[in-house]
């Protein structure tokens, strides 16, 4: 059987998705190791994609393949029943033997949620970035159309790698909820660190501090220091991902 | 000097609002602790009331008086610098001497967060109370009509007192957005517990286990044990107090 799962993860707490070595604390492994209680053997999760320390989720995807005869609802609630209450199962089907949940991904969205506030907030502290200066949301919006579209985003991330660096963005939108400005983002993929740092150079941009135009130099250039900066994790949530 | 404060605060890791000796770990000794230092005398802090362990505020209201000089701007700065990030000041204003948080307090609104899906949230479990069972909003609503106005409210409280039972609620209204159920209540005072055991009620009627008639009999018999059950302390919010 191989079976998808949807998970939704509070990141604080954890060094990441990726199950980096036995002993890293990481939500790939937490939730490998219920697996593993629950079919007597070691099971190997695969996920959408990486999300870094701090980073939310709403909906990451993962499956894994499994010779165990539990029904998908057998394995929802003993995953829910023993994972942490930081991560939960939304959902578990069982799939084609050959989807993949990295491979097979068509798009991602993911949302980065703004506090844009003088004071700070103690209650959204660890699912927001603070952001105190006041922004034209013009201006941003006027970034965001010139990332829109199919580019080479390699100044736009801080990847090492030599496969292609060419992304397509089909969509950047952002509303305001009192004072939470949220930023999402859809597209066929994202490289490493590519939502936060185009976050950073919108609110760069939002405030004044940079020009909309510079982003065609980033694309030029592929120069990551004429980008803005990497903001913080606990922004950044995995919202969906979708396939055909 | 009389400075009226106005507080947010994460209420996940302390006692609750109200300092019950030194050792305690409550959202008033921290703030009394860092404006001692700031005035190096001790402060008394005077809450518009206190809220339990768990318990979250966007707009708690508190006063004190000191003989120091610094500016409202200056006590705003000082005290964001030194608390935890879990607790912030979101205004200082200087006010009339007979200024008295509690006393003064003419109405005050809370709110109170369900999350309702039968899949619990990784993300806002501190934040949300979940509530598995579907809900007729109909049904809640008609029993949210009956709560209005004033009445004696001696069965929807846990307090043990002599002191009157009647309090006046101006409005409760639902509101949907996702998965959670957002109630708000304003009113003149609540009980000890009031709001949590009112929202149980609700939520006892809304699951179809109660009749909204039954709000009648826990008024004319003032017995706790008719109304619903006291819901835990992470869904709740006091939302503003207002004075005159």
């Amino acid at each position: 059987m191989n079976y998808k799962l949807v998970v939704e993860y509070d990141g604080t707490r954890y060094n990441g998705w990726q199950r980096l070595g036995s002993t890293s604390n990481t939500i790939q492994g937490k939730i490998e190791e219920v697996l593993g209680k629950m079919t007597g053997k070691p099971v190997e999760l695969i996920g959408s994609g990486r999300t870094d320390a701090g980073v939310h989720a709403l909906g990451q995807v993962a499956n894994f393949h499994t010779t165990a005869i539990s029904t998908p609802g057998q394995v929802l609630e003993y995953l829910n029943k023993y994972l942490p209450e930081d991560i939960v199962i939304k959902s578990v089907e069982a799939v084609d033997d050959r989807f993949h949940s990295r491979y097979k991904a068509l798009s991602k969205q993911y949302h980065y949620r703004i506090w844009n506030h003088p004071v700070p907030t103690a209650l959204w502290r660890k699912f927001s970035y603070h952001y105190p200066e006041a922004l034209n949301l013009e201006q941003m919006r006027e970034g965001a159309a010139l990332l829109m579209g199919t580019h080479d985003f390699k100044g736009f991330s801080t990847g090492k790698s030599n496969k292609s660096t060419v992304r397509t963005i089909t969509d950047i939108s952002l509303s305001v909820n009192g004072e939470i400005l949220e930023l999402s983002f859809e597209g066929d993929g994202f490289l490493y660190n590519m939502v936060r740092i185009i976050t950073g150079t919108l609110l760069e941009i939002g405030s004044g501090h940079m020009k909309p135009g510079q982003i065609n130099k980033v694309f030029e250039t592929g120069d990551r220091t004429l980008a803005g900066p990497t903001v913080p994790p606990q922004g950044l949530y995995l919202v969906r991902v979708d396939y055909k």
